[in-house]
């Protein structure tokens, strides 16, 4: 999908092949052309896939087509770029309120939204039906924010503490780790004389 | 392995087996034995894995016994809530360098490391031989720092910079987007109606 917006953002061409895709994406033209299939028929053999009704289809598929709000909790450093961060337009998601315990945030505007005390949070996620939270509170009050939000209706949860955090089975936790995303790189990065 | 550290973290037990670590992890026990039967003997059958002695074992088999030193690009907040962040300690990183082009960051201590103007990134990264950095530059500017460090010998790239980067096949680089993590889990908030 990102690959796809990039291809379509580069704007070179109109359509795309499983070959492209694959070779871009680092897996096989094969699987790329599996995983489409599951949901449809969307290419043809021989002229690949146009990029543009991909995109469109894979929106739908994926629920994306709607623009799902999304509340932040943590008004730092961390959260202030991510109040700004410009990869959400037209991607599907919007930030519409922010919280902080912190008197020195709480009346910032950031992106064009107040920041709020997180005292309210329970009653705004609820009253705003809001499903999607990003976390970017210090580790030691990330379960309690967790706790609350989850309580609020909220089944969708990104990370950036550094901490596992428990929640019921029905909700999704994605964890934002730099040091998981460099430790993979890390291994790439021992002597030649030790790779096999 | 960072589900092992937590394990150890938490400090309730001091052996762990591969059905646990499978639970954890959202994977087969299967798998967890035979991912780790390629590095060597490591768990014995009907007693599992010894936390840390399994934690010092990968630590060794990812070459994360030495604290790779990272430079870090972009001083701005997102830039600074990483130069903060609590996670790379003991974990096998340490940003050591931090750069950027705007004269109010310039000079700035982020904690404990002077911001240097980019205009001597080549110099330092290549003097200092650091082989992994974090970038957390504007999205128009990350192509042009990547080809920098590139030439001065860095080989793994984190980049926040929704953009995908153009290197040489030897550099690894691994993207940080909140956007896919999010479509990702959005996947499973369509309407229960709908899903199969």
């Amino acid at each position: 999908m990102r690959e796809l917006c990039r291809l379509a953002d580069e704007g070179e061409k109109t359509t795309t092949s499983s070959q492209e895709l694959g070779k871009r994406l680092g897996i096989s033209s094969a699987q790329i052309r599996k995983d489409l299939s599951r949901f449809g028929e969307f290419g043809k053999q021989g002229t690949g896939y146009h990029i543009n009704y991909l995109i469109n289809q894979l929106r739908q598929i994926l629920h994306l087509t709607e623009e799902w709000p999304v509340v932040l909790i943590g008004a730092g450093y961390l959260g202030h770029a991510l109040a700004h961060y410009h990869g959400f337009q037209h991607r599907g998601f919007r930030v519409v309120r922010v919280f902080d315990n912190d008197p020195v945030h709480i009346g910032k505007i950031m992106n064009g939204v107040k920041v709020q005390d997180v005292k309210e949070l329970y009653k705004s996620v609820l009253a705003d039906q809001i499903k999607i939270a990003i976390l970017t509170v210090p580790t030691e009050a990330a379960q309690e924010i967790t706790d609350i939000l989850v309580e609020a209706g909220v089944t969708s949860i990104l990370t950036y503490a550094p901490i596992q955090l428990k929640a019921p089975s029905f909700v999704n936790i994605s964890y934002s780790d730099p040091v998981i995303q460099l430790q993979q790189m890390a291994y790439y990065l021992r002597p030649q004389s030790e790779q096999s």
